[in-house]
């Protein structure tokens, strides 16, 4: 099963997926680079239901898995890649295999995710864009393999789940979803501890830059526009960066009457990373478009070259703009 | 049914219950004060589903509604205290009636309820101490009544559901919890809009607050513990007071490593409320107990005299002496 493909994927239905599933053996299940608690939840309840009717698999993550998944992520056994089943969940582009895109990018057998923008890289691939969260589709494909679920696959799902919306916050949630959570609870997952690590818990040294942050922080335009940088100075200082850094652009939406929220994340000497979260009427991809990025209406993003104020000033001119048009006749000094 | 009643309420179960709202008439349903999205959206719940059958009902709020919870509170009907049957809905104690407390307080005639604290206080009681938030016993009784959900009512609900959950994140939340949501999601409810009202909207001055107490905090004993001092000049500055400081307890255990998290908001010149939350093996119920206070395992507070300083002092070496009995051999200098 080791051809090249690049015309797309073939897609499976439930059923066809269950099937593969049961069809081959020796598996090799990948999650993404930078991993949340939806690939690895996906791929270890995965991982424990194919070990639950007797096939060989293993987990390979391309990062070192952070230690707070500890409670479902164990060491798994050694899969010889050579004359393995590979699998990818959650993986939406093999570029997000990051370290591992190289091995195994273009010898993936089946996809299994919920990623509309999936790029068809697999041979295979189970796609369900209506899903929550991939997590979602293993409990279903587990449903549909008629395997039984146990503690840890229930808590490794019910991590995927969590994650991918918030704790059940946001507009991807169904009433599937619930349902799915309410049959979660039959066992002894301790969700409130689940989402007290997932959710509560911030780094010492993400709440100096928060701080940091915060205080460099400033509202524009009658306080319908926050403006938060962080600095290459910040992230050094307090030693955060990556991804630990994605909750910083939560804040920017979190005040009342903010309608354009925006994070200035300083990537190099001239560079900054722009995330922006909107609220009716106003729409962050189109903000973004101007600044040469793209995404959501509520979410989106761009890269801006200049320093801090200089970045500052083309962002927020854009901004101004677009606020003048909705908000005509109303004060918008910055 | 105006008689003073001081001996213990009359325990109905679910189906007396609806029998008792299906018999009567004339409702005057009460919400505690300082209301939240539990009470008010049990209140508002009951009050469509008995206009729904032809009841004329009215709600009461002994403060004034907040506007965020104008999708589902409305005004309604006037109906005379004089003959009307009197429900509290989510109030586990007359005082919680606040400024109704003298009104209402001994003509209650159903209380409904989920808190095992329940003083009963009414007439008769419906309590359901599993229930995550009364907005679940209230979905019951509606079911129990055979009663249509309508949009409001289902947006009230969820509100209820959702408010006294931390949008599902807690302990208390149970299959039927998860159900319940599954259900109200038949109806175009826009969860992820009554989410970021309910949790990811903060007023500026809030923010403003969070920075000076995130300014002023200390960590102690190896980063153990996390004192937040809320000083009245921090009230006073930026014009918070009250349940807006709510959240900040939040802060005090949402890092990690931190076992006990301290928020100590000055209440006058002398005094300053303790509230204390833990993790295991630290017991907040116990810890508390020492300062004079008490509550429950994870989450406990006290009334503590003193300046800042003295305060503090106080605090802390209670925690001190508590930590070196754990942790005892490993570093706890403050």
């Amino acid at each position: 099963m080791k051809t090249k493909e690049s015309l797309g994927s073939k897609r499976l239905n439930l059923r066809q997926t269950a099937r593969f599933l049961r069809k081959h053996d020796n598996y090799v299940i990948l999650t993404h680079a930078s991993p949340d608690g939806d690939t690895l939840g996906s791929a270890y309840a995965l991982y424990y239901a194919l070990n639950e009717i007797g096939k060989s698999a293993c987990v390979i993550c391309p990062d070192v898995i952070p230690q707070k998944y500890d409670y479902f992520a164990r060491k798994t056994d050694h899969i010889d890649s050579q004359n393995a089943t590979i699998i990818a969940v959650d993986v939406a582009d093999k570029k997000l295999l990051g370290a591992l895109s190289e091995k195994f990018g273009d010898i993936v057998d089946l996809c299994i995710d919920h990623h509309i923008s999936n790029t068809q890289f697999a041979k295979n691939l189970y796609l369900d864009d209506d899903a929550a969260a991939t997590a979602e589709c293993i409990y279903e494909l587990i449903a549909q393999m008629k395997v039984n679920i146990n503690l840890v696959t229930a808590k490794a799902l019910y991590t995927g789940l969590a994650t991918d919306t918030g704790c059940f916050k946001y507009s991807n949630v169904t009433e599937k979803t619930h349902l799915i959570a309410a049959s979660l609870y039959e066992f002894d997952i301790n969700a409130a501890e689940i989402n007290r690590l997932m959710f509560d818990t911030k780094s010492k040294k993400l709440l100096e830059l928060e701080k940091m942050v915060l205080e460099a922080a400033e509202f524009h335009f009658d306080d319908r526009c926050f403006f938060l940088p962080v600095t290459a100075e910040m992230q050094e200082k307090t030693g955060c960066s990556g991804t630990e850094l994605e909750g910083i652009s939560v804040i920017s939406r979190s005040v009342e009457g903010v309608k354009v929220g925006v994070t200035a994340k300083q990537v190099s000497d001239n560079e900054f990373k722009i995330s922006m979260r909107t609220y009716p009427p106003m729409d962050a991809s189109a903000l973004c478009k101007k600044l040469g990025g793209g995404g959501h209406i509520a979410a989106a993003g761009a890269t801006v070259q200049g320093n801090l104020d200089e970045v500052k000033q083309t962002v927020l001119s854009v901004i101004k703009e677009a606020l003048e048009e909705v908000y005509a006749g109303t004060n918008t000094a910055g």
